[in-house]
């Protein structure tokens, strides 16, 4: 476990051992719930840290880190700021390798006494060596090892299902609804971390330690500022990590007053919006600018192949669909290809006379779901097209779940990118959690899938091409 | 009922008694479906007409229209194509008032005689005065007469609950799915019409229409293209309209491509998207540019009362959902003006010293629902202050569902817009949920919410002062 350290913060991931610094069996209070997390999930050993209990929740507890037998590789503080430095001594004498400090009351309050106290914990990090997550965070939730100092019970915020997303959020309480927001659209993740005041560990260690994560296959962050002097390295972290995984930052405080804004917020300098967004194009970053476009951008980048240049076929059963597909794909910039003669001709074979097949390929209304099927064997394969989009409405009477099984083997023999439109009730978002399960992105606005696509290709440009 | 006749279109909505010109017993089809929907509301008189059978569905069945004893208000046609002519020659003998030709096989198919038998129809509904929905069309949803031509079996397409909006679809396809997902999200739905190739009644004819009705309280439209030589007239009639009830509308085939897709679609001459652009801002139309703004639009402007200037405050439990908002309406457009000092005072009065009272108004992850409420009752009242968002994420401990009687009652008390951000899984869906039923708009997405908010301000400033 914490034998290998990559990069000195694998112990904040995969700790043998983690002491919780102000635990208490106080109900609703953050040193409590943060010991019922780990008790849930966590298999590495849980020592309680409270002079004034001699067990909580059935766990031995301890006066002070020193007073623990055995070797402790993660600390979690949460005793009010005041108290911070001496238990970090107490951390630092103890050979303590990596603590997060949830407790606020630091430079964030804008009072000298918060400032002097943060300069404090910096310097006795720094002669112990000890790593530091926070201070004023919500810190790590890792869906592997069981570390979740997200001090909110389940009840407040569901835990998502493994899978190959982590994030890093400047904000917590984004972080934490990000977390439950992704649990009720059935979103994997691996791990998330919200760094708060981030005096020590930054995006920089962050970026890095998960670009080597092979559990990660993609990276979400909420950035309000880098710090000052780490843009650069931050910049040459992400360039190495975007050729094997997406990195998707969502950026706060793009304009002057959100900038004044997250100054209130994490006193970060927010700094010219423009500069970052050129800082991010040339390393390869996907950025997303709404908060939809996070997940939206998440489910394409995750399953669906690179996309080698931008000619889409779109195929639906409403031609109004096809319409709408049109518009918005034309918008981000993609061509929709004038059907080729050849085939035109094959389409005609297998077609009624009614049907359309130019781009939009329009099925038409009467359309089952085997007309998807033996369209799309057609299209698919063709080299003249680099993506597809299935405007695929459920509601016509032909179409039934077999159009899920239909679209899944072509794609897995063609592997080209595909995404489906899909809108509607019950019956919609019945196939909507079936192809997502199986590969196939799924949305229900025409516009935020062509928004979807172009993030794919912008990232498939860059790691096809070296540029976006 | 069908006394009361406005602009000669009440009988499709309205109507004493309908026939159904090609109806069946046969499991699956188009001709027996619309009988089912209208056995299921419709409180009026059913006549199936069919020579083949002498009852369907319980229902006493005739040979032709011309053979039912009784006046026909309404006559659903669903004959293939060629025999349309025959059976719109009855109805006016029979002195029909209105007909909805659900039959496709006319100009749509691009052929001759598609052509030639559309002619044909329009000539013969024009000899007798017989009013035309179609053909190729869905026809009418009324969810207050139980009119329901959409021929989707309610396994298929849900039908959403009695409410204001009513909306006019160029594409029966796009109608079906928009009602379907209007069910799913619990959108209350007045009156829902798709015209096909639209030979008499149009857009026109159809927002005069609603724009009379009580029952409708906003209306949304898809168009492809306004008819030749009609678009001077549907202005008119939306400016009329607009002074009482927001019309959003969505265009499809806003770009070239798009345009060429419209033309195979419903043969629609989209026309150049800034001349239309330019001509829905004269006449204070909100437009849609995507598909999740329909909704987004609707449920703000069917419940806010107008926004009186552009000036905005943000209150918030976490900080980074503040900047995320201060980003978004500031690139809207919006003004977020600094807290005033006597506000300030006020402010600092009420809330612990660590929370931010610059706008936006950071109350901390550790806020409870009660310091949103005192919090908005300083705001909301104050005259430079023409909208409140609430950035009001469920997750932090002090957040219950006592959040929404505070919120409900404050905006009862001064009545201006509001809405209200929350992100998360089960816990923010109820919240969602319990605020929208009492007419509050909740969105997941700030800048989605800002969008929203901007449709709002452009519809009031239309209202208000008459111009966008």
């Amino acid at each position: 476990l914490a034998t290998e350290v990559s990069n000195g913060i694998e112990a904040f991931f995969n700790p043998r051992s983690v002491a919780i610094i102000g635990a208490t069996p106080k109900e609703g209070k953050v040193g409590r719930v943060i010991v019922e997390n780990f008790k849930r999930r966590f298999k590495g050993k849980i020592y309680p840290i409270n002079p004034k209990y001699n067990e909580i929740l059935g766990l031995k507890c301890y006066p002070s880190v020193k007073d623990v037998p055995e070797e402790i590789d993660l600390a979690v503080i949460v005793v009010p700021a005041p108290i911070v430095p001496r238990v970090l001594r107490d951390c630092g004498e103890k050979s303590v390798k990596a603590t997060i400090i949830i407790s606020g009351g630091f430079r964030e309050t804008g009072t000298e006494e918060g400032r002097r106290l943060e300069e404090e914990v910096v310097k006795i990090a720094k002669d112990y060596g000890i790593r530091v997550i926070g201070p004023n965070c919500i810190g790590i939730y890792d869906n592997w090892s069981g570390v979740d100092t997200y001090f909110l019970p389940d009840k407040k915020m569901k835990r998502p299902p493994r899978g190959g997303i982590s994030f890093i959020s400047q904000s917590g309480a984004f972080a934490s609804a990000l977390l439950d927001w992704m649990a009720y659209n059935n979103i994997g993740v691996s791990r998330a971390i919200s760094y708060g005041n981030k005096i020590d560990v930054d995006d920089v260690d962050l970026v890095e330690y998960l670009g080597k994560d092979d559990k990660t296959k993609l990276i979400i962050m909420y950035i309000e500022g880098i710090k000052d002097g780490r843009g650069k390295l931050f910049m040459e972290k992400v360039r190495e990590v975007v050729k094997n995984k997406p990195v998707i930052v969502y950026k706060a405080g793009k304009t002057a007053r959100g900038s004044k804004a997250a100054a209130s917020h994490t006193a970060a300098l927010a700094g010219n919006y423009d500069i970052y967004r050129a800082a991010f194009k040339q390393v390869g970053i996907v950025e997303a600018e709404s908060f939809d476009e996070i997940g939206d951008f998440a489910k394409i980048l995750l399953t669906q192949p690179l996309m080698k240049d931008n000619r889409v076929f779109v195929v639906t059963d409403a031609g109004g669909i096809g319409v709408m597909l049109t518009d918005a794909l034309t918008k981000q910039g993609f061509e929709l290809p004038v059907t080729p003669d050849d085939l035109k001709k094959e389409l005609r074979e297998v077609l009624p006379p009614h049907c359309i097949v130019e781009n939009p390929i329009d099925l038409t209304g009467d359309a089952d779901d085997e007309r998807f099927k033996v369209v799309l064997e057609k299209v698919l394969p063709k080299p003249y097209v680099d993506a597809v989009v299935l405007g695929a409405l459920p509601q016509i009477p032909g179409m039934t779940h077999k159009f899920i099984d239909y679209v899944v083997d072509v794609w897995n023999k063609y592997r080209k990118p595909l995404l489906v439109i899909d809108i509607g009730s019950e019956e919609a978002v019945k196939f909507k959690v079936e192809l997502e399960n199986r590969g196939i992105p799924v949305y229900e606005s025409p516009e935020r899938a062509a928004r979807a696509l172009k993030a794919l290709y912008i990232y498939s440009k860059y790691v096809l091409r070296g540029s976006i």
